[in-house]
């Protein structure tokens, strides 16, 4: 029995791979997990946790040399995109994004019965790319309530120029969120570019620790902004939004910056090698990412690579790319191991006929 | 140097004795204690948590008896709370409570830009005590967006009749929010009047793991209403919001519900005591209660009172009731020991001059 057919049959049984929510493959080492065990047992759950998340956002302002006055935390970013949304409740105008980009912008777009107008990454023979003049120009022409920009871009992984990035930030009647859930795989934050100048009052800088620290089940997000801004969200804020065990965890975590900084260099290594070795396949294509997830365009349509997919429990995110035919899958970087089973599978399909083509069948 | 005279001078060391948010004094006995050290280590921390909650879901539909699809999680009730305020962006009416009430009602009406229309409870020689027949005429008068109820109330303690309860639902043109966070104190749920009944499709009875439970620190509410209620309230809910640490320890927890309830015993007993103790100084007053906190009226001026108090290293809640002049606290209740240091304050104040009016001072 061949690979090939085997991937024709769901086998129950198969371990599934979550190469769909860009999360960290690498769960945490010892001595995290025995910190871990002496803290988070002792807290005592029956007090509110520390309203302000003070020693948490001393820890996060540390990391990204800043001020604690200008650190905002949420459960996740969303609960921090919700506070923004909440915050323009009484002022007019559309909320303007990249296009594709990510998938909660549309959600709160609608919950929050904004509209949303986008400036469509665009994809030729160079990857994806921002027409970023074509982006200024929406800004005069629809004089946005937010903008969201996500950089590095999901699910494209390209990353915004910082020439760009600062004349939006200028040129803005409104606030500016950079969304840098992933900058940690692309190494380059707009936060760099105001170390030493004054910090824009409408520049909010949104990061995660689900992505590269590796903590997507604490639902920890923060924003970095002026003190005075987050100082109107806070009053926004749901009181003791963070939980204690959250607070605590993240804690711990953060004093392990060199163990993320090695997952994060690993994960870029794995990134680079399983985009050679898709490109290597006759009529697949991988682009090249600033984050822990690639673009892939299919040969085959969407139905076959589900079914395909689904047999082998393997689980991606297909991407909707306006005006375009081809199928778009965007796949998380797992570990290297995990990266050689979804490519396993391609490869199968391409050296060996289907079941159903092969002779007598 | 007799205690009124220590009292006058804040002690650097004095231990804080926290009265003001009405949280459980008890911590988790050994045995939950053990099972979270074992649980919470192992966490995959990398991945995002189920999203749905489904488990724990599952155990807060055990214990309030009724089915899995009428549950709903979140950070707190607040986060129910806000998510409900952004179900009805599209209506106008305003919000009709009761005054006083839980201030976070007020605090979601100002950033919702709702108006908010309250309906006092009154104070007379039977304690406090709600005029039906006015907040049955205010729902005609008000047509209101959303009527939110606290019961029991917080901050006066007292819990709304079956009855009245039974018809607010039955008029109202609009969501009907049941706040029962302290409902364990009481013993008499909303939710028993309809265990044979069809659940009214505009009825939400709000929930809250951190009174009774003793679970603050992990920030989780939940609310049962109708199970397409859920589902519309699920789509506008962030996506995995419950992270996984909470979920993990409140599984464990709820194991423990003979703990829970000889807890919340307890706290009746001093409670009850408490307010017996109060009773019998001159010039206070403490009413009668269903909940893990008092109110008390005290004959000194809030001024003497903050001072006497801060001194002390005590902390309660101060409360404003409209057209009263007396100073009202609302007390939370604490271990035996605790009450003990709250009432010799009291006290020592009655039996012995204060400094400054001693002879010869």
């Amino acid at each position: 029995m061949n690979k090939a057919s085997i991937s024709c049959f769901p086998l129950s049984g198969t371990t599934p791979l979550f190469l769909d929510k860009n999360e960290n493959p690498f769960s945490l080492p010892p001595s995290p997990r025995e910190e871990l065990r002496q803290i988070l047992c002792q807290a005592p759950l029956n007090r509110y946790p520390e309203g302000r998340s003070s020693l948490l956002r001393a820890k996060l302002a540390d990391y990204v040399k800043t001020d604690e006055s200008q650190i905002i935390i949420g459960n996740g970013g969303d609960e921090i995109l919700y506070l923004l949304f909440l915050a323009l409740i009484d002022q007019s105008g559309p909320i303007l994004t990249l296009e594709p980009t990510f998938s909660e912008y549309s959600h709160l777009s609608r919950i929050f019965r904004r509209e949303r107008r986008c400036v469509p990454i665009e994809l030729d023979d160079n990857g994806f790319n921002l027409n970023e003049e074509a982006f200024i120009d929406a800004i005069a022409l629809f004089s946005p309530a937010m903008i969201l920009l996500d950089c590095p871009n999901n699910p494209t992984g390209i990353r915004l120029s910082s020439s760009f990035l600062r004349r939006v930030i200028e040129l803005a009647p409104c606030l500016v969120i950079v969304d840098e859930a992933y900058v940690e795989f692309s190494g380059n934050s707009i936060i760099d570019l105001f170390r030493e100048k004054r910090w824009p009052s409408n520049l909010i800088v949104l990061r995660t620790l689900s992505k590269a620290w590796g903590l997507a089940g604490l639902r920890l997000g923060y924003a970095v902004a002026d003190s005075d801004l987050v100082s109107d969200l806070d009053s926004i804020r749901p009181p003791y939004n963070i939980n204690a065990l959250s607070q605590e965890a993240a804690q711990i975590v953060l004093g392990y910056r060199e163990w993320m900084e090695s997952r994060v260099f690993s994960l870029r290594y794995i990134r680079d090698h399983f985009i050679q070795e898709i490109n290597r396949l006759d009529g697949w294509e991988a682009y090249e990412s600033e984050a822990n997830y690639v673009m892939v365009t299919s040969p085959w349509d969407k139905t076959k690579m589900e079914t395909l997919l689904t047999a082998e429990n393997i689980h991606v995110r297909f991407i909707e790319m306006p005006g375009r035919k081809e199928t778009f899958l965007r796949v998380s970087i797992g570990k290297e191991e995990e990266m050689r089973r979804f490519l396993s599978l391609l490869e199968d399909q391409e050296e060996v006929p289907s079941f159903k083509e092969m002779p007598g069948a």
